[in-house]
């Protein structure tokens, strides 16, 4: 047609001139990657964790089957298969129309988004935060109220001081089980006075739990507060246990706030897709145990890594760093405690002997440069011997700043 | 928690109150079904023209081979595969950056609405409309402009003299190929036409192509104006081929379009599923001969059908009904001759009969009652038995109001 250089282009919607391309957090996942570099940087479960040859034997009892068989290519409810809500209403200890299946664990943060957050409003937001959840914010260009997290979690006694104080966020986000990217866990009591707080200052708590089944240490918080509130929306996945790339998670909501992301997901994609969760309908059901079977190996292998990190930055930095024991989950927040130590130089020095994390200030929800002196490494998907040799790379990098 | 009678609920956003459930077309499909009611309603392929088989096959290659294997478990890149773009690229003779991978059809439409149609905004519409597309403009609240759509696809004059006239819809629907519900197809110069005028009115074509690869009789329509302009979105999707419970679709868009929905993406659900892309990958490379050679079995049956049902009403209702033979797709859309018949009669009478199908008036975009003359009769996933069956009780059904 016309050459462009002619013609008015298109506008863009200010929903899509809001939404920028990415910068800070993810960063490093662009850089180009060199052979023999380690990058502890994602939330990534292992390769040796996940059911690829489970996931092929229950697609040929589907394929081969009687029930589903050609059914598996055709349309389905926008809700989720009947069996596979079932199965996570079980799980979740909900009934099952509180159960809406998802495109992975984002896709119901987003969901929550569209349907909660009104455009330019309020969401109170860990700090340090994910920061993907930041990126679908913007979704609804709102403006955040950092709420501190600490080594139990949010900090739930800030965010009522807030709340007293007047500010009126339409929701509040959190990771309540092996924060991302501070570790902590919001223990059961404080969760039950956070829905508390939500359902008297009307704001939905939007709990995202993609953790959860990978405690490889202490005992389970109670997740009941987050299935049993109107002012509740409560985000989970598989990535985690089956793997990120089959997109498949769920939320758990109110039956009215389950009834919008439906309406919302037949004007989206219409659904996740049916051939898929026949497979993992499969895989759940067809041995009844097997799922927690796997689990066990899982938390068994991360435990492993986490502890092999932990002794290996004690015992390398000694003082200089200050780490916590992980109780489940993919990540290590340990902090720098000489103050001289340049975090940036420390950084670009690590990455030139082919060691990348991320940085902590990429995790501030404040918009302040916050947690510089904080390291973020994710050890899920790298085996002990590649984790030792990151803490060598690192140490070295850091003897060349001091 | 507090009951919830207590409590003030959580306030849902603009964009969410503005997607009501569903209403009209799609009513049918919400009827209970009896045993034996034969249901013309859906454009859905048949079971027997999808690859379940070589789906399983191409799973086994996949799972465990070198390549992929727990690859196929892993994150990946927004804009799809590169080896699923490069595929589609070649099929549309565009660049692979021009390809993004998508949820299925109405996922590129929906990613097409949000990117361009501002809330509040005007879209020109084909009239008769796939109803659907309504549904996704609900998204921005958008008001529509009908135009009107004959034998040839969408009157191109009719939306030049709205242009002229001072109109400045941002964007304009319509099924090129096999219209969804009409039956016409644009000719290959009135596209070029369509795409002139839109880079003239700076309007954005949002061209929606599911039945493409479905023709059966005649020559295809050139497409290649829908590939090389800044304003077109060309929107496909392998639903008609290979199956719509894959949710597996593209759009091929200008490469600024193209990034602003990948932007949109990372905000949504970040991708489309690994495992089944990689799947869909093997399926399409592992013969090359394999997708074409399928689709002329394809086309042969869905010819058969629409063969069937045109002689079917032509011998039972003669002059009483006109109707037109499909050179594709699967629809038919034929017209009650005899003013004297009250269609909602009609309607309800072939329904107590078990013969559905979906009344003409919902496929209206002016707002007004129109094409309550008219029947969609979507005959793809039902056998020619079934099809003279439900002719046969139309007849019926005919016979009781006429």
């Amino acid at each position: 047609m016309t050459t462009t250089a002619e013609l008015a282009l298109p506008a863009l919607t200010a929903l899509s001139l809001g939404l920028p391309e990415p910068h800070g957090f993810g960063d490093a996942s662009l850089r180009r990657r060199r052979p023999g570099d380690i990058e502890l940087l994602g939330g990534i479960p292992d390769d040796s964790a996940l059911p690829v040859h489970e996931v092929l034997a229950a697609t040929e009892r589907v394929l081969t089957g009687t029930v589903s068989g050609p059914g598996s290519f055709q349309y389905s409810q926008s809700a989720g298969l009947d069996e596979l809500r079932a199965w996570i209403a079980a799980r979740e200890g909900v009934d099952a129309d509180r159960v809406i299946v998802t495109n992975g664990g984002f896709h119901g943060l987003s969901l929550a988004v569209l349907t909660l957050v009104e455009r330019g409003g309020l969401v109170a937001v860990d700090n340090p935060v994910f920061p993907l959840f930041l990126r679908a914010l913007e979704l609804s260009q709102a403006a955040t109220l950092p709420v501190s997290v600490g080594p139990d979690g949010l900090d739930v006694d800030e965010l009522e001081a807030h709340l007293v104080g007047g500010a009126r966020p339409s929701a509040v986000y959190t990771v309540p089980d092996f924060h991302n990217p501070s570790q902590g866990t919001l223990p059961a009591e404080a969760r039950v006075r956070l829905v508390e707080l939500a359902e008297r200052y009307n704001v939905v708590v939007i709990a995202d739990n993609p953790y959860r089944e990978l405690r490889f240490r202490g005992a389970d918080e109670d997740f009941g507060a987050f299935n049993s509130s109107e002012h509740v929306v409560h985000v989970n996945t598989f990535s985690k246990t089956l793997g990120p790339g089959l997109r498949l998670g769920w939320v758990v909501a109110p039956p009215r706030l389950a009834q919008a992301f439906v309406r919302l997901r037949n004007r989206q994609d219409s659904h996740t897709s049916t051939l898929e969760q026949r497979i993992v309908i499969d895989l759940l059901t067809h041995d009844a145990t097997w799922f927690d079977r796997t689990l066990v190996g899982a938390r068994a292998l991360y435990r492993e890594r986490a502890d092999a990190v932990v002794d290996a930055l004690t015992e390398r930095f000694g003082d200089l760093i200050e780490t916590r024991r992980p109780d489940g989950g993919f990540f290590l927040w340990p902090r720098l405690t000489d103050p001289t130590i340049d975090p940036t130089r420390l950084y670009e020095a690590a990455a030139e002997r082919g060691a990348s994390y991320q940085r902590g200030e990429f995790f501030a929800s404040s918009g302040r440069r916050e947690f510089a002196d904080h390291l973020r490494l994710a050890y899920g998907n790298h085996p002990v011997e590649t984790l030792l040799a990151f803490v060598d790379r690192l140490g070295d990098a850091y003897d060349s700043v001091r």
